[in-house]
């Protein structure tokens, strides 16, 4: 049942068919970052931070509200007082010297497979939604169906590196069943990596059960399929649901971000600094933890990053701080050398306006030059993560792949045939009809789709569109041409009689948590 | 008539005391960027650029259009052969060298003087709209009227560094006495630093007439109290109407900025590091011309930089490679050791939509990592330079204070305290009721005005507005709050009969130069 090892002869070789017949669509491979990244720390500032962190650790301690997690702490040496665990330095920096520096995802269609770690990075569309924009920009409750729209986006935009999971939350299907058909909607409507619910320790054990019917359990334990997400509660808090289902995966040997959650000024000092020193010590000790449960696990440095607005107390996106603390964070990461994650294009706006468009594309900026590794919520995400809007996601998806490509850095491949060019044409000449230009130009110079550059003559002439329009437009497009990446039909039947029996055995009890 | 020395006698006094008593709309100092400037450039691809660029100006050569120029050439020991000027290196590399580093520019209240160079920025708004969004965002030519308006509200935005000159051409005014009118404009309703207008070179010596009336004619000698944009017409031209200019500004010891207009596919060639090659070949050449003219003179490396759209031949904005070619830029004028001048928040949407807000934030991101110290087109540029737009103004200038911030660095110096409130919260705790959280959360997190952070039951109950309306209403307040830093009545006497007879001695004939 091992898909990644079949998949030429099965849902794999149908996949690049599709790919093949539709190059538009086919994903960007794995972001390899020419541009340096931003340092605005140097060494002492750097150990300034690091010695904060590790004297919260040591004197302060980290609660880990959690049982097992108390007693596979005292086992590993930790000086464990009630709920309190106080973790000597030394001991946190010998479990995470175990954290391999780089991941390779798998994905079911094996030309999907990404890499991530140094200067390789990823983009992954938004999940958790409760709200969505839909179709027509009506705000609304997001069903199953609407997920699996998503999916099919997520699929076909070329800088989107995952299909994640909870793009928008079902809210047609029972909370405690959710989980198996987010799974199913993620692995069957698009052959990228995706991600695992983490909503409980055993929801977090049944998605990776389909991970193993879909790749085989054995091909689980030496190849990362999946990425749990599991969020602190800042300041220096761990619960049992993260904690437990953080094993689940660690146990599978699949990757968690361990991610505590920031609201600065909220749950942090109103500082920067002081703010990524307690999000480094808060990482650390989740990273750490992976390591006690499982030595060599891969896992990647994570959080949720935002600012709170003192009139509403609502996180905000796309300011000054968010982008330094990003950079701080890079820093720390590699420090340690372990993969990191953030938060891409970020939008604390109601509706797709221009508001939206200028936190995301700051948050964007900054994310990428921060040299991020695994760029989550790079797609559709608005209102403070309240909803994901369609028009956003397709629009959110392009900017990608623009900072994509500023992200490569700079190309000198053709450097002296360009230069040869300039004697051709001549003080005052053109370049448009040049044979280099011709050659070159869409190799040269990206053109955003979406964004309209015409006169506004012609503007006015196609409609007086703003480009919400347009995306909205274009989406409907891409779901027209969408073309599924068949899943196996031995493995689709084992997925559903799976999906069957845990809808039988789990009862349908309503209770929602949280995955940022 | 020196109104520099007096201020404190005269305009100055009423300016602070109106700054003093309203100081939400005090002006932020020169920014001082304490990041690292963006470097995807090693010193052997530095040294690649500056060959090649060396070379283009040697063998190809630069086409100056101006008879005065080119005698002006011959004598310096330059290679003339027709209107083709070629430049030796070594020529080059001398006269660029006493163009001085930093430039303080004097505005005619003291507490408006801003510095640039180095690790030093200031931010200008846009100029040379021909229509505008007004304050019902409606598209329709500007008057003279409404460019008071733009520069009213330029005085009162406090990252704006500059009233600069024509935001919007003020199109109810002849367009051969424009330059008089827009000068006086920029003089009398702000007392921030301002622009000179390039558009032939005798409006360029009565603008500097009018400079001299306001600060006396030996204050300019000694201090840079206007700047004047120099186009080039790439590739590689520079004409008559502009190197005029240039001289006029020059004589008077006053700053050019040396800009040569990059459409990148159209007049470059298809290669970002080749179109930079070229760009920098044909700044150097206008700014040793400088030197030329009046060796020690300050001067300013600029650009106008695009690329173009293959489907309409339109300047596109945010696109990566104009963020790669501004780093790259940066790298070259920190190697030739001069300051700089780049666009910021450029957007080619028709509307203040999403398109708009992307654009823009994009722009600015890369402008501030890239190290640019003269930040055009800062608040208003859409459709292309189009239209500037009331609304994209003021929420322009916000987002400046935002990347002013960012800009800024980490702040370090609470740090110890910040920690102690680690310990004092614990884990689990909350800092918003922690004293160095009331002491220090304003200081700490920048809250953007215009961008909306409540929830969406508040947003609604607000009236479910666009920042569109937001800005425009913040317009209209500021415009009730406005108060005018009085110039002196004898400097303002003399102002106004110069433009009277100007305008008696200058043919009302029309005809329109472009200025980017």
């Amino acid at each position: 049942m091992n898909v990644q090892a079949n998949a030429a002869r099965r849902g794999g070789r149908d996949a690049r068919r599709v790919l093949r017949t539709t190059p538009k669509f086919q994903m960007l491979p794995t972001l390899k970052r020419g541009l340096p990244d931003m340092a605005p720390m140097n060494e002492e500032q750097i150990q300034r931070i690091h010695n904060a962190s590790m004297d919260i650790l040591e004197e302060i301690g980290v609660v880990f509200r959690d049982p097992i997690a108390l007693e596979d702490w005292k086992r590993a040496g930790a000086d464990v007082r009630g709920e309190r665990v106080h973790l000597d330095r030394a001991l946190v920096m010998d479990l995470i010297k175990t954290i391999p520096p780089e991941i390779k995802y798998h994905a079911r269609n094996p030309d999907n497979n990404v890499e991530l770690g140094g200067k390789e990075s990823i983009f992954v569309p938004m999940t958790g939604a409760p709200y969505m924009r839909d179709l027509d920009d009506v705000r609304r409750g997001p069903t199953i169906a609407d997920l699996g729209t998503f999916h099919k986006l997520a699929h076909m935009m070329p800088a989107l590196h995952s299909s994640a999971h909870h793009i928008v939350e079902p809210m047609d299907i029972v909370v405690a069943h959710r989980h198996l058909h987010i799974t199913y909607s993620s692995m069957k409507y698009s052959d990228k990596m995706f991600m695992g619910m983490t909503t409980s320790p055993k929801n977090a054990e049944d998605v990776l059960d389909m991970c193993a019917i879909l790749f085989g359990a054995d091909f689980l334990e030496t190849h990362a399929v999946a990425t749990g997400n599991c969020n602190g509660n800042s300041p220096l808090v761990w619960d049992q649901t993260m904690l437990g289902a953080m094993r689940a995966f660690n146990r599978r040997n699949q990757p968690v971000l361990c991610s505590p959650f920031v609201l600065g000024g909220a749950n942090t000092p109103a500082s920067t600094a002081a703010a990524v020193a307690q999000l480094n010590a808060e990482a650390l000790s989740a990273l750490a933890y992976t390591q006690v449960v499982r030595r060599g696990c891969p896992a990647i440095y994570g959080h949720y990053l935002s600012t709170v607005s003192m009139q509403s107390g609502a996180p905000m996106a796309g300011t000054p701080e968010i982008s330094l603390m990003n950079f701080m964070i890079g820093q720390m990461a590699r420090h340690y050398n372990v993969p990191w994650r953030t938060s891409n294009l970020l939008g604390g706006a109601k509706m797709f306006d221009a508001q939206s468009g200028y936190e995301s594309a700051m948050t964007m900026m900054a994310v990428l030059m921060s040299g991020a590794n695994y760029i989550w919520h790079s797609a559709g995400w608005n209102e403070a993560g309240m909803h994901c809007s369609i028009a956003k996601f397709m629009v959110d998806s392009e900017v990608c792949a623009m900072g994509y490509r500023m992200a490569e850095g700079i190309k000198w491949d053709d450097f002296d045939e360009a230069l040869a060019a300039i004697r051709d044409v001549g003080p005052g000449g053109h370049y448009l009809g040049h044979p280099h230009t011709q050659a070159n130009f869409e190799k040269a110079f990206f053109i955003p789709k979406l964004f309209d550059n015409n006169s506004i003559e012609q503007w006015i002439a196609d409609g007086s569109k703003d480009i919400k329009q347009r995306a909205l437009e274009q989406a409907r497009y891409l779901l027209s041409e969408y073309q599924e990446p068949k899943l196996d039909q031995a493995v689709d039947e084992e997925l559903r009689a799976y999906i069957e029996r845990r809808s039988r055995e789990i009862p349908a009890v309503d209770a929602l948590n949280e995955d940022h």
